[in-house]
């Protein structure tokens, strides 16, 4: 099945790297671009005034915390997503299922879906390819991703810091597997015309299995595509190969998303391999916590250095907390645990990666990107 | 000793209910009304130019929290309170004194000051009656408070929710003359032309010692006066005699200030008592908490009945929350610990004081207040 009124359109190609235009329902998104993190139907402390005037087109959403609360029906019945939180543009949900193995305690995984206790009532509850999409639809988001087995590729081991253990690639592979069957299931429960739905393409760092995933994903004729199971632990030459390899079998008139990465250079490897879409907490929660992304390298704001620094978070930058406040005064609010504070300095972090991506946009269409791609490697290590 | 370029003008009076126009460095406040309680330079989680949208004329900080952090020489550093914050118009600074006795472990008062440990780093610290002038001086408010002893009227008993234990009015009267004291030296230690001071008027809900209070301090000729240790266990007509008695003696050209009360009838209350200017965390705490003030009457906004509901707020309030949020929404974000959502009830509650004031200060102007002060009466203690 596939969604009406969505569609694709390519505008300008650079190697890899592309430009185009997504239509949806709720309007269009110009890509690459980079999907704001509104868990709970909110970007923590940020308006959709602010995020519009940011630049922000599209916002994702998570399936599993709506779910929990305040429910799909409570949702519905403030007119959907859009109605409910006043953000009237496309709106991304994610299924949960990353969420749930995360976050919940003892989460079960079998064939049927995912198990688990809530965190909020204590009670059981299962999320299955099937519920995940009914939810989805209820909750009326534009574009609904398949419930998937998200397995890390490395782990850090408890007892040392140093060694790290590789996830075994049978284990890989049968859950890739287990997660083409729960994407056939999730084709065949949907009901709603109007919403886009996205397979996942899985695999971990094996190029052999992100191929096969990638082609038996096509085959299901999905909306778009993600690459999931990434930014978790493999290298970033193994992430380039993943999602290279696996958009070769990825059809060019469907849009590309990167789940849950990351850092402003792995957004610009990202669209030099191919990728349309982007979303990750690092903006947003670095921000928080003080860590700033500036066109002059990286900024820790709580260091001692800034306390009477009455220059700006960044000078290229024009958000409203570099047009309004000093580093010295934004230092003082994160430092005081001032909600102020983390709203500016995430509403500053998530203003450098919207305004990064127009910029990745516009070089694309000019053939200027691979420069924009290595003026970001330069400074991507680089502490203010 | 009197500042210059600070003065208060009377526009028009009803009954003893006053509306004025205050003059400052920093710009004229219209009075009646509110300052919002910026303790740390910031109201939480909302920024200067949405207070600004909301009515507010002058904000209130915090000279004991500022001093502990980031201290006065930053501040006085990156501009004084005004070029630090971003909040241009003018600022009123409370002397400390209230915060280190109920916040600070251990705090001891002498004739000197009020010695305390530092709940930042543990050491022990001296603020007197010079020291919080000369801290207040270097912040560049432009309205510094003395510093005072205050102490509770009423203390309700730990071991009994009913039983009340009235402060002895000896420990009143001596509490008092200690502030009046304090007072006199704080005079004696201003050396900032530019820098308004208020005098504090004590003495519990004892008429006569609030007149003997008021006396006294007006003679000590400040610009303007407070009346302090109120909203402490007194009743509303124990309240209302103790500002009105200490008005008789206090100047009708100064301006008057209640500190830190209180719900929408307290203001209106003070207000028709003769108070020009009020400060308070209610509506700022009440509203992250979702209690929120509206034309109807409270609104508890964690009950389950607004669950569904697609109304604003106020449907007579047109802040940012109202025009663009429903209570359903708000709600949600109340109860999922969304800052988003403290942020909009918080600005909301904002919205609603400042508005209520301004309609105080106009109806003054028309003859109409006793009627505005009867109508919110009437809904003071309405739940919707």
């Amino acid at each position: 099945m596939r969604a009406n009124g969505f569609r694709l359109e390519l505008r300008a190609k650079e190697g890899l790297a592309r430009s185009a235009r997504i239509v949806t329902p709720h309007g269009e998104i110009e890509t690459p671009t980079f999907m704001p993190v509104a868990t709970f139907g909110a970007v923590r402390g940020i308006s959709a005034q602010e995020l519009a005037g940011a630049g922000a087109q599209i916002l994702l959403s998570n399936t599993y915390h709506l779910h929990e609360r305040p429910g799909e029906e409570t949702i519905e019945a403030l007119g959907g997503l859009h109605g409910f939180t006043g953000w009237s543009g496309p709106w991304l949900t994610d299924s949960g299922g990353f969420q749930v193995v995360s976050l919940a305690d003892r989460a079960k995984v079998d064939e049927e879906g995912v198990t688990f206790t809530s965190p909020l009532d204590g009670c059981r509850r299962t999320l299955t390819p099937e519920s995940a999409i009914q939810i989805q639809e209820a909750i009326g988001s534009d574009i609904a991703m398949v419930l998937d087995e998200c397995i890390p590729i490395a782990d850090k081991s408890p007892d040392s810091q140093a060694r790290e253990s590789r996830t075994d690639p049978g284990e890989l592979e049968r859950a890739m597997q287990r997660t083409l069957r729960w994407a056939e299931r999730s084709q065949k429960a949907r009901r709603r015309e109007s919403q886009a739905v996205f397979g996942i393409v899985q695999g971990g760092a094996c190029e052999s299995l992100r191929r096969w995933s990638a082609e038996a994903t096509a085959e299901l004729d999905f909306d778009g595509y993600a690459h999931g199971g990434l930014g978790l632990g493999e290298s970033r030459e193994e992430r380039r190969a993943a999602i290279e390899i696996a958009n070769q079998s990825l059809p060019m008139d469907r849009p590309r998303y990167l789940m849950g990465l990351g850092r402003p250079i792995d957004l610009l490897d990202g669209v030099a391999a191919g990728v349309d879409l982007f979303d990750c907490v690092v903006p947003t929660r670095n921000g928080r916590h003080g860590l700033v992304f500036t066109s002059q390298g990286t900024l820790r704001l709580r260091n001692a250095g800034f306390e009477r620094d009455d220059a700006p978070l960044d000078p290229d930058c024009d958000c409203p907390a570099c047009r309004n406040h000093s580093r010295g005064y934004l230092r003082h609010l994160i430092r005081s645990g001032e909600t102020l504070g983390a709203r500016f300095t995430a509403l500053h972090n998530l203003t450098y990666y919207l305004k990064l991506l127009t910029r990745a946009r516009r070089a694309i269409e000019t053939g200027a990107f691979a420069a924009l791609h290595a003026e970001i490697e330069e400074i991507a290590d680089r502490r203010i």
